[in-house]
């Protein structure tokens, strides 16, 4: 630690805790089955860097344990780098305290029983956050196995840990288990693991701590984050924003069903909205997937090779099996990933290298693979629409070896290319070892192979729907709403926005709605006029496709009957796609923008798209198209398209006001129309931020 | 083959073909890389039940070749059961006659160049389909790498399927390399492979041959089905529903993306409907899953435990780790998985068990393993409403055998235990060999630990739903409709049938529309009723909320302007959930449902419920809960319930209509109105089939 002249604490560098040069395990055992006894076998067992390690344990249990942390330091001449703590939670701040007096640098807490169990482990936790805040000493858990470097360091009690085949990936669990179990299954499937870590209950060192430690680490390739809840939503994407502009972070989100129960009951925290951690990762640069096998898949790639910022790269499938390249090319489909036809001279030059009957316009159907497999392979890969090469074999050992096919066409060299092997695991082997010296990875069957894939195009168009990030924001729109607003007000300020809304009057009285009637484009709707109802509909205050002066005054009198302040009489839009645009503030993330289909349906089935207050024009541009009714946005059925652009710069717009306006807590277009001319803002609702809110207003359901 | 004497041709049965105990290799080489070699040295390697081999080539290639199958036959002294023909598509009829006329049982054509090539292929294919026709000789493929049967009879030329470790399950796919890719997954992450074939373009022998051929076979236990396209779907269901009430089957269906042009390239056959034929083979009893590692996990389950038939069975997770057993939970949850809260007394017993700071509920969380590991197996699965358990552990070979808890406990004597297990493969193994003998299965991850529960579950679902099946089909209405049909007889129709409809009249007149808005309850639809128009809205044919005289007749006015011959006066509904539900005849699977959420979404997203018309009372009540937007239907926001047994009985009762109604081409309620009081058909259409239709209906868009 280091505490300034001016009392500043500044953190000790984490190499301290992740790379120590010196380990004191205190709770040190010999018994066998003893975390302590695990846990000093594990950091003794360090295969490089081993560093020294000094086992403490007051009642000095063993020959050459020592007493407490002070002595082990004096042994060691200077500071210890780590101490790891293997002793019951009511023992730790004690223990925390005295390796921060004698200058330890980091603490593993490997207990549980803290915030995770009660308001007494809350306690403890606390005492444990505030000796790290107050010294400087940096925490990893408490309620975790520890971290590993596999090939180097071991601070984990798990023995079999010392078998992880050593590789480019990183894991950051939210906990220890977790940790694990994506390295082991990373490790057996020959991705390999180059540090892991499970967070436990986080006082100190966070996934945002280790995801900015591992940006500059050489050794880590890629990042696997496994998120359990967010704390700092706006961090946690800024960390993730900046690490994957130099490695792919490729994350899991748990929390799909509701699990809170037993969540609370493992860290302390409740898990985050599914659904907008998922998106907001996405849109700043994670590739998120559905599980640990998925995340194998695209770390197997994306640990290994990645595409440059791209929209729609164009993937050649090469496949010396129809059936399995079949599963490959409807799953690609399937996820929108763009499988282009091949040009007319990349087909022709084909034509010479296969056998007539052989499918050739992409995928590429080799047949069974022979001598030109390689030059089929070049003249894929030089077709001008194509960014990435997927191929798909069976192991042949006497057909054809697949990663010597790549290195003769040497197209890896130019493009990403990615194997899919099928056979058992010995004659796939030398393929794997040999492709593998190449740079180009290997996977095990069609789907698997199809998930890598579209990990790397997701991760290149990320990149460049994000790209504008880099250009400075929108300028701060000046205009300003008085709150509470009604729905005329809410109109202007989206007129201010730039968003079109129907021509419109707001009328106090019989004669000015006569008037209104006769000069607006009829059929006119309407409406009460009054800020404090929400629900307008529900109370009657909206009458639609009014024509005549007798339907205009009926719809009067019904208003006057429910005590309407004023009239607002608006023409009505012509007919189109009803969506719906909000922007809100959420709890862990701050703005965020949420689009949809109108209607209830999209709603409760999920079908929305949610983005954060970073949201680019780029990103807006694209953002509908994630969702499952985007064809209704294309002309369905003769049906108006959607001008990507437009509705770009209404959602940029509404989320930057919002972002830059603290007093509003939200804002929702419900319907904007999809029509012919563009879109129109039907109706709109403007909230106060709950603290901005009178209590009257704070009461309302 | 055998003729009887009335000339009818019977089929050979398909052991000749499957187990063959003599082989006649036709164009058998020993040139290194052909198939004719690759194949000759597979049958040759049989492991055990070693059929007689012979190498037939008309040139004698070399030594102990013979010129002919008539040689081999004469050589063998009676006739052979199986010739594998690896020569080329064009010299395939002459060789499969003359193998017909030896008597040989079966045939396995493995080169392609048949109907997946164009008109010339379609020829030869069409050929060899006649003289397997006329003959009774049984035919694989052509264009298949052939079959397998894992430690007896190899029939396939790629060499690593020696390799394949045999086991309980059999793979049936579409095509060769499907079979090799699949089999090899199965073979690699230990559930091992009992038979495997590709079936290519099927001439004779179809998936559902094979399907009833494994029925009887004892050594399979669980059925891998691949699926790419569907000739005879009423055939294949049925024999799904025969398979899966002796074992599960477990399918993965081609099609999710437009793969057509390639689909047709490779077996000459068009792509199925993807959606309607998962949810058809789903109804019928088959698991159907996303992936080749879900279907490996799925049968890792099914092919060593199953449930008994229950519609929600209990699933009690157990886990060492809680990050893992979060992960476990997360999925199951997500996917409607029932996880109950533990008894009270169950508690009570772990609470004994166990440390007090882990949950306890469900998943039971026991912290790091110990000597009680069993005793908390054991409580678990003896609460009464736990019907089947998942255990995930990282393997700590110092903490605990998971496999010998298991084998204390004694619950897998039970009731289903399935294990997932993290670890290096070698410290793994020793747990997953032992809970091989007690038959228990063990899966890798979290994950896969749910995936294989949800199978057990779905498999176990599905036998509940469809048990109905067997107590006869519901009597056949007796109501007949004259076609074509308007509204009010569509309606008369679905009154028949007991399905609510509004108040109505139809009108031919001013005075009796007048009559009807009098004496009906307000408000009323007034709606142009012609047999001919069938998008009555956008014609401007009906005007809703018509309460006075005044509107009345504007609506007529505007009736009369688009010469309706008559007018439908029919009171207006209650407003609640708009439903569509509609039979149609699908060409491939004949009757069947599709209902979903009013509106174009629910169609665009794909969110719809498609059934057969086998469909039981059971299954039609559960069928809307599949869709995303179930919980629309129950109270959203203090709207209506469904009520699962009205609609089931209307869904039956049409698509049983249907059935029995050869004339009627499908009927469609749209909107099919979720009130308060119940579901009300507002708006039907009775469509006649296309060949009864009349030239001009027949040319209608």
């Amino acid at each position: 630690m280091t505490v300034t002249s001016t009392g500043t604490v500044h953190h000790t560098p984490l190499d301290r805790l992740f790379r120590p040069t010196s380990i004191a395990v205190v709770g040190a055992s010999t018994a066998v089955g003893k975390l302590g006894s695990a846990m000093l076998a594990a950091v003794r067992r360090a295969a490089t860097d081993a560093p020294a390690v000094y086992a403490i344990n007051p009642t000095g249990t063993a020959p050459g344990f020592l007493p407490s942390i002070r002595a082990a330091s004096e042994t060691h001449g200077r500071p210890i780098d780590l101490a790891v703590l293997c002793i019951p939670a009511g023992a730790t701040p004690d223990a925390l305290r005295e390796a921060a007096e004698c200058g330890v640098g980091g603490a593993v807490i490997c207990s549980g029983g803290f915030a995770e169990t009660g308001a007494e482990g809350t306690a403890l936790q606390e005492e444990v956050a505030k000796i790290s805040a107050a010294t400087g000493i940096r925490v990893l858990g408490p309620n975790t196995s520890g971290f590993f470097r596999p090939g180097a360091t071991t601070v984990s009690f798990v023995p079999t840990v010392r078998r992880i085949r050593p590789g480019p990936v990183a894991v950051v669990a939210a906990s220890g288990g977790m940790n694990h179990a994506l390295s082991f299954l990373l490790s057996e499937q020959g991705v390999g693991v180059g540090f892991g870590v499970g967070l436990g209950n986080c006082v100190d060192v966070t996934n945002i701590d280790v995801l900015e430690y591992l940006r500059a680490d050489p050794a880590i390739t890629a990042v696997a984050l496994h998120i359990e809840s967010v704390d700092d939503g706006a961090a946690l994407l800024a960390a993730i924003r900046v690490v994957t502009a130099a490695k792919p972070v490729v994350a899991m989100v748990m929390g799909r069903g509701d699990v809170s129960a037993f969540a609370e009951s493992h860290t302390g925290a409740l898990a985050t909205s599914w659904r907008t951690t998922r998106a907001l990762l996405t849109e700043s640069g994670a590739v998120v997937v559905d599980s640990e096998q998925q995340l194998v898949d695209a770390l197997a790639v994306l640990s290994r090779t990645r595409l440059p910022a791209a929209p729609t790269p164009g993937i050649g499938v090469v496949t010396a099996q129809a059936g399995p390249g079949l599963m490959v090319l409807d799953n690609l489909l399937a996820h929108d990933i763009r499988v282009p036809a091949l040009t007319e001279a990349t087909r022709a030059e084909l034509a010479k290298l296969l056998p007539p009957m052989t499918f050739q316009v992409n995928p590429v159907d080799t047949g069974r693979p022979g001598a030109t497999f390689d030059k089929v392979l070049a003249a894929t890969a030089a077709d001008p629409d194509i960014d990435a090469v997927a191929v798909y074999a069976l192991a042949e050992p006497d057909a054809i070896d697949l990663a010597d096919a790549v290195r003769r066409s040497g197209i890896h060299r130019d493009l990403p290319v990615v194997l899919g092997i099928g056979g058992p695991a010995d004659a796939v082997a030398p393929s794997v070892t040999a492709a593998d010296h190449l740079g180009v990875p290997v996977l095990p069957g069609p789907t698997a192979l199809a998930t890598g894939i579209r990990a790397l195009v997701q991760d290149a168009r990320v990149r460049h729907l994000r790209a504008a990030d880099d250009d400075g924001r929108i300028t701060t729109h000046q205009a300003e709403v008085a709150l509470p607003a009604d729905e005329a007000t809410a109109k202007e300020l989206l007129g201010a926005l730039g968003i079109a809304t129907p021509p419109r009057r707001v009328c106090t009285d019989r004669a000015a709605a006569h008037c209104a009637l006769a000069e607006l484009p009829s059929p006119v709707a309407v409406k009460i006029l009054d800020a404090t109802v929400v629900h307008k509909t529900e109370i009657g205050g909206v009458h639609l496709n009014v024509r005549t002066t007798g339907d205009l005054d009926t719809a009067l009198d019904a208003l006057d009957a429910i005590g309407s302040p004023a009239y607002l009489i608006e023409s009505m839009a012509a007919p189109g796609v009803d969506l719906i645009l909000g922007v809100r503030r959420d709890p862990v993330f701050g703005p965020i923008a949420v689009a949809g289909l109108g209607g209830t349906a999209a709603e409760v089935i999920g079908d929305v798209a949610i983005r954060g207050h970073r949201l680019t024009h780029a990103g807006a541009a694209a953002m509908l198209d994630d969702l499952q009714c985007a064809p209704l946005l294309d002309g369905w059925r003769g049906g108006p398209v959607l001008d990507r652009d437009e509705f770009a710069r209404i959602a940029v717009g509404l989320v930057t006001y919002l972002a830059d306006h603290p007093e509003i807590g939200d804002i929702e277009i419900n319907p904007l129309r999809l029509t012919p001319t563009g879109l129109i803002a039907l109706d709109a609702v403007v909230v106060a931020a709950p603290d901005r809110q009178s209590p009257l207003e704070g009461e309302q359901p």
